[in-house]
């Protein structure tokens, strides 16, 4: 993940590395989801974590103030916690202000925009910095054409949101890596964009730029490169299938992996809606894609088994595996069955 | 078309109606769509029509200046010409200022927004009038559910992008209204907008929202009520796919007609795609609209049969309707087809 930026050469923004990772006062482990990510996938691109409350949780990042991380080569500043409704709290300006003024540039992945608080603007023109958000997509989005990109794509889709697309992506993009196999992680949503230092928000583009975008952020490369491609919501999901629909149409992927949390029987927070079996997630994803790429294949399963045992979960990806005919594997967890969804994905036997 | 507008007790923003329509300096009638479309279909909402040069094409409405339009009851110019770039071009500018000057507000739904241009913003602050940019979609779109609402909904679907969704629906809910059935059209882009006097551009949606938009563009009604919904792009459209999928989950629809041009081989603009065959599109729109409605069914298809004469049309819509076991009509022509496509959507036998 360390590689310089897949983006140097494209036309999507490129984020100011490294990083200071900012926890602001947030107490609570499951609103810093972000600051997590990027000490698990970016940590040689965080040069430390920053909180304005003691009683912040920590990334287990070295401690250290905006003017240290700057001395210590930092370029701009993630927000790193979220917090319900997606706002930015008066609590943080402060450090987010303190932050500018040391020569750092703001990134956010929150719903509200940096550029709309005065404090923050007015900060930033004074010091001569940058507030970025992430959740913008860029402005030169193209309509799709479908026209065959050079190179290959291997995209994750899922049998719901929120069971670990953007891990098992991750993962096994750093495996192609290991097995030094020329790849790039493309990011959807805006915490992969701050570990990646790029990528396209896909759930905040106008709908008849969706397949384009998608497009945009896996342009021709040469023929042994892959690009591997963040998923994002399901085809199921009676919200959001739109953003996943125009980002299989664009990412006309050669490969796919079905993200799956087993023990979920329905759509987060929708009841109602039970989970679509992996069988079908994979025939309707056949069947989509090949409008695109007629030559779309599934390359095995991701397992999210964080609630099991390691016995419990081994025991049911052979079983998962033998019944599907294709690789099962925790990209957590790795060990043999998650090399053996690796090799099924690049097509070796 | 001229009951009051159904928005009345709704969320979504109501158009000031009547309509003086504004032809601009345009002398193509390809251009022209949306003034013809007006007076197709909502002429007794416009009290006439204005241009800016001699040359201009004419929707056969009586020509009036605005302060005329005025004084005939208009509330509102609306302008019924593209042009390429869908820019709105220095020679109209007097002319949308002296139609905001003579108390009517300005509706466009052009690319370019009116509110981008400063001589028109400060026209309608001097004047007190409205600057309307359909294709801006509301603010407070909320992201979709999948709950099931009550009363009936009609779906426009297509094989491909501008084969006559729009005018199919339109007549479809003409046909509904003549037979007595409560029912309302529901605009999904910016001319059915114009015409309905409200609607949803889903096109121009966040994708995050689109079928959030489409929830709340056809709201719960009575169990009689019928919705007629304009359709956008096709399933199979490798540009606008998601557009579609979004509109379908969140139209829930009961019944959908497929529209669909004979002889149209390849998707507009895209000769390398084919174009998918009815019986497909019937299969996809039924295994992806389940998803929100488990009795989704096809009514019949539409054609736009303006290449054909009147016998070659008759020939092949009976014989099409003899192979697909449904019926064919083209909602142009009418006649005993398409009082037989009527019939089945209501499910009568």
């Amino acid at each position: 993940m360390n590689a310089p930026s897949p983006f140097a050469d494209h036309i999507l923004p490129v984020l100011p590395q490294p990083y200071l990772v900012f926890l602001g006062d947030t107490t609570e482990p499951g609103y810093a989801k972000t600051a997590f990510g990027l000490r698990d996938w970016a940590r040689d691109m965080c040069v430390g974590e920053y909180a304005c409350s003691p009683d912040a949780v920590s990334a287990g990042l070295r401690a250290m103030t905006p003017a240290e991380a700057k001395a210590a080569g930092a370029r701009s500043m993630v927000i790193g916690v979220a917090n319900p409704g997606g706002v930015i709290p008066e609590s943080w300006t402060a450090a987010l202000v303190e932050a500018l003024d040391s020569g750092l540039s703001i990134i956010s992945g929150l719903h509200m925009r940096l550029k709309d608080s005065p404090v923050l603007r007015e900060a930033a023109a004074r010091s001569g910095q940058k507030l970025i958000d992430v959740r913008v997509p860029p402005r030169n989005i193209p309509v799709g054409t479908g026209r065959k990109r050079s190179g290959k794509r291997l995209l994750a889709v899922g049998t719901d949101c929120a069971l670990g697309k953007k891990y098992a992506t991750l993962a096994i993009a750093q495996a192609f890596k290991e097995r030094g196999i020329n790849c790039d992680f493309r990011a959807t949503g805006q915490t992969g964009i701050m570990i990646s230092g790029g990528g396209m928000p896909m759930d905040a583009v106008i709908s008849d730029f969706e397949a384009g975008a998608a497009e945009m952020l896996s342009p021709d490369a040469t023929d042994d490169h892959w690009d591997v491609i963040e998923g994002q919501g399901s085809l199921y999901h009676p919200a959001y299938a739109a953003v996943s629909l125009g980002l299989l149409h664009g990412s006309q992927p050669d490969v796919f992996v079905v993200c799956h949390q087993p023990g979920r029987k329905t759509i987060l927070g929708l009841p109602d809606f039970p989970l679509p079996t992996i069988e079908e997630v994979i025939a309707l994803t056949i069947m989509l894609g090949k409008r695109t790429n007629p030559d779309i294949r599934c390359g095995g399963i991701a397992f999210n088994t964080s609630d099991l045992s390691a016995e419990q979960a081994e025991e049911l990806m052979a079983r998962e595996s033998e019944r599907l005919g294709l690789p099962v594997a925790d990209p957590i967890r790795k060990g043999p069955a998650f090399e053996a969804l690796v090799a099924s994905c690049l097509g070796d036997e």
